[in-house]
């Protein structure tokens, strides 16, 4: 029954990623809370879970690739295996946002104590609530709530430059804390980009559910 | 004779590939020709190209998506068409850095002109020839000229890490130019972010050309 063993292995490769993607979803939650708290001791754990993630990556991977040489799967399955090698590939650019955020809050805890006129929490608890529901769209091979998250990333890409325009004010008034406020900056960044990769993820979910590439075409629909 | 068909097919799937890169590359020369003259024709130039780079992304997914369905592919061929399908996403994100950098470079040229002490055509030059070099080990095969991509990443790394220590200090001594300097930090973090898809491209290539992943092996090794 090598189809019935093949559809086992399909479901050990959604957990494998779902392990990836929960490692990635500490990462970024742990980096924004030793931002929040001060914590430096959750830096050092961000980063290594960051080492966990690579070695996950190549075996996500290698498990995908093994499936596509030896199984030789067709239409859906074969879509669901190219997502996930894509999928996977932006967990790990997840997790290496979360690394720097953890090294940018490093950054801050060494410096001087000042507070900034933004609202990095609130908008990393955004990021995680697409990145969750990305995963979710995945696990439930549901398009409607992968569209979602597509919906919330011009929302995030607002935040960050409010973010950037109220900090380049910041460092014009209080030019001495102008090393603090760019690493504010690159924070607020690297959440947008965490984002970008939630969307992507969503893409792939919709790939995978409905077998249509959307990149690009909500951007081509908006521009009309 | 479906074997031979086969092989002109993946011919003909690198020739997209290449199409692709030369898109890429072009965006990004322009977009660093515009810093560098002030011309801003080129900056809309290069949103154009972005939106071709769009269309021929999608091209080369769906012709690869098309050959590992139909003619399922084996050992160095499946590893040849995974490859371009990783390599058409992290071209397509040096398209999405260079209009950034067309963006930067914009405000820039709207802003008051100022001198800063930083070389981002030098940084521009490095990174042309990662990418260069990057497609050239793709085209050629050659697993030895994609490895000294890698060894020039950690070159990029300092010389961003510098840029953005320069510029806070001139930002801390004339906040004034805060918005300026801050624009220049964000085109050289996308010149360093174009180095990293450049090196991608170089993993992506030795994995295909040595069917093993690097990914990450480097990093363990400096480790040590």
């Amino acid at each position: 029954m090598p189809r019935i063993n093949f559809q086992l292995q399909l479901a050990a490769l959604k957990d494998k990623l779902l392990a990836m993607a929960a490692l990635s979803q500490q990462a970024l939650s742990l980096s924004l809370e030793a931002y929040l708290t001060g914590d430096m001791s959750l830096c050092d754990h961000v980063k290594e879970i960051e080492a966990a993630i690579n070695t996950a990556e190549r075996d996500v991977d290698e498990m995908a690739y093994d499936l596509l040489a030896k199984e030789q799967p067709m239409a859906i399955d074969l879509r669901f295996i190219l997502s996930v090698i894509k999928i996977n590939g932006d967990l790990e650019r997840i997790g290496d946002q979360a690394t720097n955020i953890a090294s940018r809050t490093q950054y801050l805890h060494e410096s001087p104590k000042i507070s900034l006129p933004i609202d990095i929490p609130d908008m990393g608890e955004k990021v995680g609530v697409m990145i969750r529901r990305a995963i979710q769209s995945l696990l439930e091979a549901d398009a409607k709530l992968a569209e979602s998250v597509l919906a919330m990333d011009d929302e995030i890409d607002d935040m960050n430059r409010d973010v950037q325009n109220e900090l380049i004010e910041v460092m014009q008034q209080h030019p001495v804390v102008s090393g603090q406020a760019l690493n504010a900056i690159i924070i607020s960044r690297n959440l947008e980009r965490a984002a970008d990769h939630a969307t992507n993820i969503a893409e792939d979910v919709i790939f995978w559910v409905r077998g249509s590439d959307v990149r690009h075409k909500l951007s081509l629909a908006e521009a009309d």
